[in-house]
């Protein structure tokens, strides 16, 4: 069995983006990489079969919610999350950190940790630094995520110091419990949109001998620009060596401009929540299924999309299946952005390796035309119930 | 292109239970078969390669459903509804009548015909057997079904009369404008739980010259003995050459019990419902999925089912994502249904062939315990929506 290590294959002449790889006990991952969102020990809609089909290496799983139901002593007692969902290959398991911020209303923040009260039955759950990676020791996660307190944006300063501060005393509590095993544990970076408070939480957390680091409190309420400029600022305080995370973004435009800026890995509940709302990314942009132009079209989603959705199914059979609310349409849309995504971080991996990054990401942003407003869909986790029969006039 | 054939390849010596062969212009359907619902242009849950890979090699699709979404000229334009679906197969349609029970509160019987007000958007939908025999051409049907009058049990006698002889009338004008190209347009027997009516509906239908015959008007509200008295005198009067199609039945005890009648096609929505429902098929009976003891069960839900469900997941993840309301666990249910289903019929036709069905039989029943009250669930359509986020307390 693999311990977890982290390496740089190639570095990109003209931008700061890496080509790296990942080695943990289920396999290797190879960056920059795109991991999907299995909040429930499901990605939504998909096999893993589908899942590893489409290339993915790792995905992430989600400590508040598996604790709350079925509970982590069930998913150890049968084999911990990998054997429990049929999933082989790499998992990141989030820490429940980001529920302080999604679930703002049913939890109270104390120096100790977080009570929530259970968005299921009302039920109280103490998480503290501890609980959090007992759990997700229990889980056998692979690469497990230190907890942290997460603001949203706009925060007034006091509140961003705050988090700086309690991130960092729950960062050192983490690192203290956890037995790693061969597994790896990353530190999170908070501080707002501010550059010095950055500064000071990047220096306290890469101080604390983490395996790696993950960028958090970004796609938190700002803008995307902000967004990136948080990255900007802080992507360059992360030692070198080792494996930067971006937590909870963001679009294909996203992806390319922040691997330019030196980000490893990346999830996001984008592709599948997206596409259970009908709302499916190309290679420049997005398209509305349900409009009523395509009811009956009978191009596929995306010309140039070679996913099994795109070479079987028109958009006038997708819209049909969305406006019916029929399971399969969920599935179809989430496989084709699912493929969007990894052929995104695909096509990056092979520009680094080209020593051509910059010329690619150039014409990616070039014809990336994203009318979305921004998404509020930083989620190291899909909290929301899956949008399985909606309601469409 | 194949025109419509039914040929018996053999015959059970001790029962009236035989092995055929359907041919279409989509292929050859191996009789006794069952054909999964596919109501709105998708079995529920499933991609068309999952039901290929299962065996089927005919599906039910629904003119009622697909004329009011996405309607029969969206279907025919974009190249027939095997194409619209990516379904290579042969397609069996249900001619509407069905809805004439299920909807009976939207709807107005006349001689003419139906109308009805659309579940959708209150429109309304003239359906008469020349319309609804136009529908099934522009969708493209393999099997197209007269137009029946479809009452509940029980009903008086006065109206059993009344559903005769209009399914009588409807039968000969759909006959009169069907212009089959090479298709099969198969007649319904009608006549309730009275054997004079049908005997009757049988002696008028069959004089009409349909390609193959039905007995509708079970599984309506009678007991599970009922509809088996029903067909046992009713499958005797069909033609011995053509084949019999028993509609919108049943549970796996059912379907070995009415092949041994003589019945040679299947349809039901019990296999795809009941999955979304959590209620699972096995070799003996049903499961519950749901209940607390499978919590931690690492049992598959079947020890002597070979499908992909079984084979890689645990009862206890199926209950997880079930009490999740993930699409993952419709999915792996519907699939282990379905499985179950085409075993039935698989091993029903291999026993034919061995001249053994009915000790394939006895031994069949004598461990199919089926504890579930009797499913009002006979549906030539997945009328209801799909259960795809159950509220579980």
């Amino acid at each position: 069995m693999s311990r977890y290590t982290f390496s740089i294959l190639a570095r990109d002449p003209g931008t700061a983006a890496r080509r790296g790889r990942i080695t943990t006990p289920h396999g290797t991952v190879e960056t920059p990489a795109f991991m999907p969102v299995g909040t429930a020990a499901t990605v939504k809609a998909m096999t893993p079969e589908e899942v590893a089909g489409l290339g993915f290496e790792m995905i992430l799983g989600n400590t508040y919610h598996l604790t709350l139901r079925p509970g982590e002593e069930v998913i150890r007692g049968l084999g911990g999350l990998h054997r429990f969902m049929n999933w082989p290959r790499g998992i990141l398991t989030d820490s429940g950190g980001y529920q302080v911020l999604s679930l703002a209303d049913r939890r109270a923040i104390t120096e100790d940790g977080v009570m929530f009260r259970s968005h299921l039955d009302g039920s109280l759950l103490n998480m503290t630094p501890e609980r959090s990676v007992d759990i997700q020791a229990a889980l056998g996660s692979d690469i497990a995520m230190a907890f942290d307190d997460c603001p949203a944006l706009p925060s007034d300063r006091p509140r961003l110091v705050q988090a700086v501060a309690r991130t960092t005393a729950w960062a050192r509590r983490c690192r203290d419990r956890y037995l790693h095993d061969g597994r790896a544990l990353f530190g999170i970076v908070q501080g707002g949109d501010d550059p010095e408070l950055r500064a000071q939480s990047a220096a306290a957390i890469t101080a604390m001998g983490f395996e790696g680091h993950a960028i958090g409190g970004v796609s938190v309420g700002e803008s995307a620009a902000r967004s990136r400029d948080v990255v900007r600022m802080t992507a360059p305080l992360l030692p070198e060596g080792q494996a930067r995370y971006l937590m909870g973004m963001g679009t294909p435009g996203d992806l390319v401009a922040m691997i330019g800026l030196g980000i490893d890995l990346f999830d996001c509940v984008l592709p599948t929540r997206n596409a259970r709302n009908g709302s499916l990314f190309t290679s420049t942009g997005r398209l509305q299924i349900k409009r009523a132009e395509y009811k009956d079209d009978p191009a596929p989603v995306d010309e140039a999309c070679a996913c099994t959705t795109c070479r079987s199914y028109s958009r006038a059979y997708l819209r049909h299946l969305f406006m019916a609310g029929e399971i399969l349409g969920f599935r179809l849309n989430t496989l084709h952005n699912l493929h969007q995504y990894a052929a995104v971080v695909r096509d990056a991996r092979a520009a680094i390796e080209a020593g051509a990054f910059g010329s690619f990401q150039e014409r990616f942003l070039a014809r990336w035309q994203d009318a979305a407003p921004h998404d509020a869909a930083r989620a190291g986790a899909e909290d929301r119930p899956p949008v399985a029969d909606p309601e469409i006039g």
